[in-house]
């Protein structure tokens, strides 16, 4: 395993960086042209296609449309029956992460002019949402309890789940994490006719508001084809960590960091900045020693060596600099000062500040949101939060004294615009003409 | 004009109003591919093709790129040179606009847990916005208020605007609403070109972080083609009105409503909700009387004919629940008591209260934005606001107690998961191994 060195001091440095950090995530034609017939079909067809694509695609036999809803208790039995230490951890989990969004809940809030209008903004929960679920080998409850609790926090009625279930074959972790997360109903479906249920409604399963979690390029072009008829979450890249390192952590922790990001996917991205040259090199030979101690090596090893780098940087103001051009959707300050970076960063998904944050404990139970935006989209999106399951009303109540000050400033301005309707409906209101 | 009647007691309602409510924007496959390959050619070659495109779509032949932009005393003199009533029209919308939207900034937060563990999420605005502002007939100065003062307000350090100007017509009124919203430059370019230089950046046009403002078919897929590689605002499907009346409002006050809705554009949509027909009769009577006397009423009358309707509902508390269905952009309470109404509500992305709020007050100058959600997407979307234009980042700073708390659960649920790398980056924190 040899990494990739980079030197921000070297010519064609910032070209280099540049390629290395770009994702282009093409549309792939054949993808969306699938997609677009399996939306359309069921759309019109309803559970019969759902239940033919399910037979198809997951090799699921299943006589009527109502049997895709697992039982209710088929949720509380997968956590019962869950080890001991297992529940706990899942349990313990789920009350930090539940506990963290609960500020994130926005209030509605409203003021009152000297002439009687009042104004503001009212806030409400969306009525239903539904949750995908991946099913086969990567199996992800931390998923389903990062998707699901911020929606129960605010205060969605409706959290429906769909769930893949190939050959039958369900996986309980997936549904004892449901159980925690306020889950009210789930159906064995996946794949782009999961999303097509959800999002236009079949006769067993409901139309939602909006659709969220993780899947595969089915599932993204789906949700990107039905964004408008239903809100989506982001649809996500792959994932990635910058370190920035002033040589003051142990070596192997950053490589273990390292690591843990590289082990989700060969196309995910692990970046080290340190000004500290031999630090590079202690990371460097920490990775070689650990990696062939990893079940997932080879994954791991692809993904540093395509998209991974030792970055030596002038200094860590420099490092945060870069930081932000590249907007990581994690950010890892292993610095013994932290907070003389946290003022020079301004686009991360996560920021873990200081040698002990490491990203691990953000993706399972710290208590954060682990969906977070990819590929330099921080620049402009949040982490996944109970906001994206609110929505704001504008409220007006005009006075009658307010129609008139109002509505002075309105007819002058619809007339500028040439609508004269408008004007009129503002004027009508404080003369005595229509 | 005869209005179309619908009674909420016949059999067949429901199945009318699905139909009368809906509007399937498909994509046209022709303005997707046309966009598409101006999107490339322009990320391609960049400010060339910028000229050749303003040169082909809008006649205009400029000599150098830079010429696009316009020098900023071209604004300040727009602001200057207007009459004095509409300049101070403007002013005081924008102030009051400015006022609403201050109440609407996110801040960040922090909290310390006993084990000295710190959680949190910062907020921060947005780098660089760009405007889009349609050029040619559709003259709205409101507009620019609407789209760049949040933004201002929110601390976006550079907010840029594209304005298409064929054969070199400037609208003065545009540019002197930018003057006071805090734009900072502007480029005379339009189209799906604008939008490309905006996304991916020219020697000329800097590119942004998130693209706002609305546009035609073309610009409206230029930016879902973009999404993703910056932000975007909703795309917006025609204006909607509805209106819950309970017959206490001047009839002709909300045929005048009914007006400023349909006079937008032919496929913009009005409706009245009211449980009186005598009622609906002297609104249809209004409707006829005052038809005439208004300067676009051949759109008005096609918008109505197509798209509006006269409901008779049982009582109140079924139009609010109509209207909840419907999630309208905007939202009238023609009524006495719009609080008995407000609790029953849940969707809409503006309400006006009482028959003084005129939808055309919020459309200017009462303060709330009049960029809202359309066509049912006030189920899960909200009205612009500044919040479009900051973003959180988690942070998450761990002690050296907390990595151990977090630790044992993290490392239990990383290997449930079957990812290593996770479990023993949490594990090496808490324990004397790696």
């Amino acid at each position: 395993m040899k990494m990739r060195r980079l030197d921000s001091t070297t010519v064609g440095f910032d070209a280099e960086l540049v390629r290395l950090t770009s994702f282009d995530s093409a549309l792939d034609e054949q993808v969306e042209t699938v997609v677009r017939s399996i939306l359309q079909d069921v759309r019109k067809r309803g559970d019969e296609a759902l239940l033919e694509y399910t037979q198809r695609f997951d090799r699921l036999v299943v006589a009527q449309a109502e049997l895709l809803e697992l039982p209710g208790d088929v949720l509380t039995r997968a956590l019962e029956e869950l080890p001991q230490s297992q529940r706990r951890a899942l349990e313990k989990a789920a009350e930090r992460i539940r506990a963290f969004h609960e500020h994130q809940r926005m209030e509605s809030w409203s003021v009152r002019e000297a002439d009687g209008t009042e104004l503001g903004q009212r806030v409400t929960p969306l009525d239903r949402v539904g949750l995908y679920v991946p099913g086969g080998k990567a199996v992800y409850p931390s998923s389903v309890l990062m998707n699901a609790i911020p929606a129960a926090v605010a205060g969605v009625q409706d959290i429906l789940m769909v769930v893949p279930t190939p050959e039958g074959v369900r996986n309980e972790l997936v549904l004892a994490a449901a159980a925690l997360s306020g889950v009210r109903r789930v159906f064995t479906v996946g794949g782009a006719q999961a999303i097509a249920a959800l999002a236009y409604g079949t006769a067993t399963i409901p139309a939602v508001d909006k659709i969220v979690g993780p899947g595969n390029a089915y599932v993204a072009a789906a949700k990107r084809q039905v964004f408008g008829v239903v809100g989506i979450d982001m649809v996500a890249g792959p994932s990635e960590i910058l370190i920035i390192a002033d040589g003051s952590t142990d070596p192997r922790w950053v490589a273990m960091d390292l690591f843990s990001q590289a082990e989700h996917d060969e196309l995910a991205q692990a970046l080290l900045l340190c000004p500290d040259p031999n630090y590079l090199e202690q990371v460097e030979q920490a990775i070689v020693a650990l990696l062939p101690t990893l079940p997932r090596q080879a994954v791991i090893e692809k993904s540093l060596a395509d998209r991974g780098a030792l970055i030596r940087v002038r200094d860590l103001a420099e490092a945060c600099h870069l930081s932000n051009r590249i907007a990581p959707e994690h950010l890892e300050l292993s610095v013994a000062q932290p907070e003389d970076c946290l003022p020079l960063l301004r686009h991360a998904g996560a920021i873990f500040a200081g040698r002990y944050s490491s990203e691990s404990l953000g993706d399972y139970c710290a208590g954060p949101n682990h969906v977070l935006p990819t590929g330099r989209t921080a620049r402009f999106a949040s982490p996944l939060g109970v906001y994206d399951f609110q929505k704001r009303s504008s409220v007006l109540k005009v006075s009658r004294e307010g129609a008139r000050h109002l509505g002075e400033i309105a007819e002058v301005l619809a007339l500028q615009e040439g609508l004269h309707a408008h004007a009129r409906s503002a004027a009508c209101r404080f003369r005595n003409e229509v």
